[in-house]
């Protein structure tokens, strides 16, 4: 990753190149701890003291948390743990917020709460249970970052206590999913959560315990021996493959060239003047391996990873680097039927660890889309491939085209969309539900119509019956009602479209992760935004200046 | 209500003060007629065209809804439509949205969703159904209040539409609750939703029907009939008595001296310089009526009643008028046992429509408490009365406090606190499930303990191993431990304390209104901030001038 102000943030590492975490190995336990360079800062004017962290820091972690899953499926714990002596975490680095843009917070909020529900979903679907050893105060942060692990274990030693201390020292919210967390994850009684996250010096000891912040506390002397016992109660109810090798995820190459960003299957061209993102994925061109043997002999070349690590950096990239682009329009480009025998040796072999992990990457890649602040359209036309997998682009999209008959002098027939298996619920949205499912509000009758049509080539006729695209002009229309509809878009306030947006998508049930991308970033967007923390005496701005803050007292 | 800008808002009325609705009777169905006087805005310096209302208007609305209930026990349906000829509604106005404070707009917005909220209770809890005839153009707010009823028969005639232009518009969100209302009441899938909402002139005729934006079109000609048709239907389906006697609700008596408010049995002091407003409910001192007879014949000064009106008004006066006193405290005076006769009389009476009434009302004025946006403290001290309705309070604080034991020269027992029936589910928080439930999680076995123990005096340690205080100092640590938590809220930011209360209060499941509180409402606060719609160029401030707004296009 680059350092410079205006230079492009990367998200691409590997551990030989991390700066701020060690990971060790021992047997079926890994230890990931955390040892912030203080000088290691993504960008100039702020020292990462006290193993705080910015986005470079969380970047590594995310690195990590994805390499275990992949290269190691002998591990069935991880602990998280800090490096250094005096201290676990402090949170997200003050002076590093108090110098970003409002934009720049919202982002490096979401991809981090985005990192914390991927260690969850490590734990619950990867069979890779995360735990916490508290060696050290654990402000900020760093408590939502063990909240995000099954299980924490504190040191009671006088010094180490856990705390969300935003609220009274900063006047913000914690960013990371905290707040819901404590509630709903671990369900901290509402007052003594109200208690605890506007105590400053936070909460030790059996207290801790009592009120269901971390799940045991033990004395210094005796944390290592503790955690290494509890990792290996943990990591022995793995479904993990003991003896498999892993695949090893080699460097991600890209290149961009202008406003052409490419990959192997992915490609996306800038358009800065309209504000737009053209996003292509391509369709595999070989059909696929018979099995899982196959698929761990092509490796990181096996096209539903390649199409799942391509999408995702291309989501981080563009989320960070290119702000302006507030419309990404989705297109594909291949052999339907290839894209479906992919997803039917994904639904096959659903119980091989490394094609559930490629699910599984694929549906975490698919739920950023569901919660990035861009307008996203798809546009089908002939020479497409919106099948299954590839489908999902057309329903996590806020609307769709789908051209209907053909062009005039083009010899392709017309496009089709077709539902293969992996659109009933491999790739579940945020709020629990198939994209498909949100979309039809669980009506399981219809679910049901939609699955007898599996593998059925469907027109636009079809699919707007089957309510699966929004409009379907002719070629005279469409491309009049195509460019007016997305300059309409770009016209529009980028804000109003946010929110516009982020509650559209979730219709029906919401769960953890639904409730901390809608209420708790809507709020801490709203904080962010306000003079009471960003103003010149706001309480973020003024942290660590000596000077007081100063409030507007009025209540909203 | 007093017009002057600094003059206080005053939320009582009556039908012959309204400027703005005209109330109409027929048998089972009466007629909400939207009739806004240009010229009778709650403040100057804007006109209510286009029957576009401003918290005047809605004052109205409210009072009327909470009349139909209580003095028009034979009337089944209301039918909402306009009074005027070539117009519905076209939603809030905006000069008087572009020219109030942020606080002032997201103050509105609280109560008008409010008061839609009880539109969808009175249809299904009152059994009072509310339909909407949509006769002329239905634009923004006008057509979010459609939504909020159960039924919409729309005029067929080339001109009226439905609509949320409020994106396109004026780069804000609908903020009564239109989008979540649209997917997740109306489940309008969600792409149709993107293209209504960024469609400025709506959707009209078969298309709106199909879309599910509304129940059914009919030919303006035949508007009338069609809706009286389905409101008589509508209105024979309901348990309401036919015959009884409405309870007639006089005017509130209030007293407001410096900085004391008074009513019958609630009063509040303010206490401005440390940001205070404590409020005392007083229990009753007679024994409650025999049966809903005797309720009946004390009318309004029947003390649940008179509590429910009281705290009402109390609320929104505060919130409206007294946006400095940031924290409320709780206190109650009088025997318990009163108390806990009026529960027993409201929960042995609740097949009553008026008994019903009362319970929905006290309802609905603590479900106010739970989406304010002020901090709360419930002090617990001898002579309180914290038991069964009042105990509510409690929970509904974001933390309380207890006194173990005796004050020296206090020759009162120790406080207690009591569970009655009415604390299972008689009143239900935003998010569906009873204080109690939601405070332990729907834990089934702790909440069955818990009502083993209804009557019982539970006392400070007994309250607080059940859970249902935060703290309980004794005489030694009291007035220290009070001094100072009170004092630390009232240093901490407003807004971090809102969006942390917000965060905290509703653990577990979400409804259609807690999605609107939540998750909408605080999208729509953050879009409230932001230059794009507030700002020198934004939309909301030119719109109307002639000028174009000029947006930032960074996506955030």
């Amino acid at each position: 990753m680059t350092d410079g102000e205006r230079g492009l943030v990367d998200f691409r590492t590997e551990p030989a190149r991390y700066k701020h975490w060690k990971l060790s190995f021992d047997g079926p336990v890994a230890t990931l701890a955390m040892d912030v360079r203080e000088d290691g800062g993504l960008r100039p004017g702020y020292e990462l003291k006290l193993n705080s962290y910015d986005l470079g820091v969380d970047i590594e972690l995310y690195d990590a948390v994805q390499r275990l899953r992949f290269e190691h499926p002998e591990v069935g714990a991880v602990v998280i743990t800090s490096g250094k002596e005096r201290i676990f975490c402090a949170g997200a680095n003050i002076r590093m917020l108090s110098q970003s843009s409002h934009g720049w917070k919202v982002n490096f909020c979401k991809f981090t709460n985005e990192t914390r529900n991927a260690i969850e979903e490590a734990t619950g679907e990867s069979r890779q249970v995360y735990l916490t050893a508290v060696n050290g105060p654990c402000a900020g942060g760093g408590y939502e970052l063990a909240l995000a692990t099954d299980w924490i274990i504190m040191a009671d030693d006088g010094n180490t206590a856990v705390s969300l201390p935003e609220v009274p020292l900063l006047a913000v919210l914690p960013g990371t999913g905290g707040l819901t967390r404590l509630v709903d994850k671990r369900r901290v009684r509402r007052d003594r959560a109200d208690v605890f996250c506007t105590t400053e010096e936070g909460v030790k000891g059996q207290r801790a315990v009592e009120w269901g912040l971390v799940d045991e506390v033990v004395p210094r002397s005796r944390l290592a021996e503790v955690v290494s016992q509890r990792a290996r109660e943990l990591a022995a109810r793995t479904d993990r493959p003991a003896n498999a090798r892993g695949l090893r995820l080699p460097p991600l190459e890209r290149t961009i060239a202008g406003d052409a960003i490419r990959y192997s299957q992915v490609e996306c061209a800038l358009d800065r003047q309209r504000g737009i993102a053209e996003i292509t994925v391509t369709a595999p061109t070989a059909p696929p391996p018979n099995d899982a043997e196959g698929v761990r002999a092509q490796g990181s070349t096996f096209w539903p990873l390649a199409l799942a690590r391509e999408l995702d950096d291309l989501v981080l990239h563009l989320r960070t680097n290119e702000a302006e682009a507030g419309l990404w329009v989705f297109k594909t480009s291949g052999r339907a039927d290839r894209v479906e025998a992919y997803d039917r040796l994904i639904a096959s072999q659903q119980d091989d660890w490394l094609v559930r992990e490629i699910r599984l990457y694929l549906k975490r890649t698919l739920k950023r889309l569901d919660v990035t602040s861009r307008s996203m359209v798809a546009l089908v036309e002939p020479g497409s491939c919106f099948a299954g997998t590839l489908l999902e682009l057309v329903l996590a999209a806020d609307r769709s085209y789908m051209l209907a008959g053909a062009r005039p002098g083009d010899s392709r027939p017309p496009a089709t969309v077709r539902l293969t298996a992996m659109n009933f619920g491999a790739y579940p949205m945020p709020n629990g539900l198939a994209r498909l499912a949100s979309r039809h509000f669980s009506d399981a009758g219809r679910i049901e119509k939609l699955r007898a049509r599996v593998g059925e080539d469907l027109d636009a006729k079809a699919a707007a019956e089957s309510g699966l695209v929004t409009f379907t002009p002719d070629e005279i229309d469409w491309d009049d009602e195509v460019r007016i509809a997305l300059e309409e878009r770009a016209a529009f306030s980028p804000d109003a479209l946010s929110g516009l947006e982020a509650s559209l998508r979730f219709g029906g049930p919401e769960t953890l992760e639904s409730k901390i991308f809608g209420r708790l970033s809507a709020w801490q967007n709203w904080i962010f935004q306000r003079p009471n923390a960003v103003g010149p005496k706001g309480a973020l701005v003024v942290y660590g200046t000596g000077e007081r803050s100063e409030f507007d007292r009025r209540r909203v």
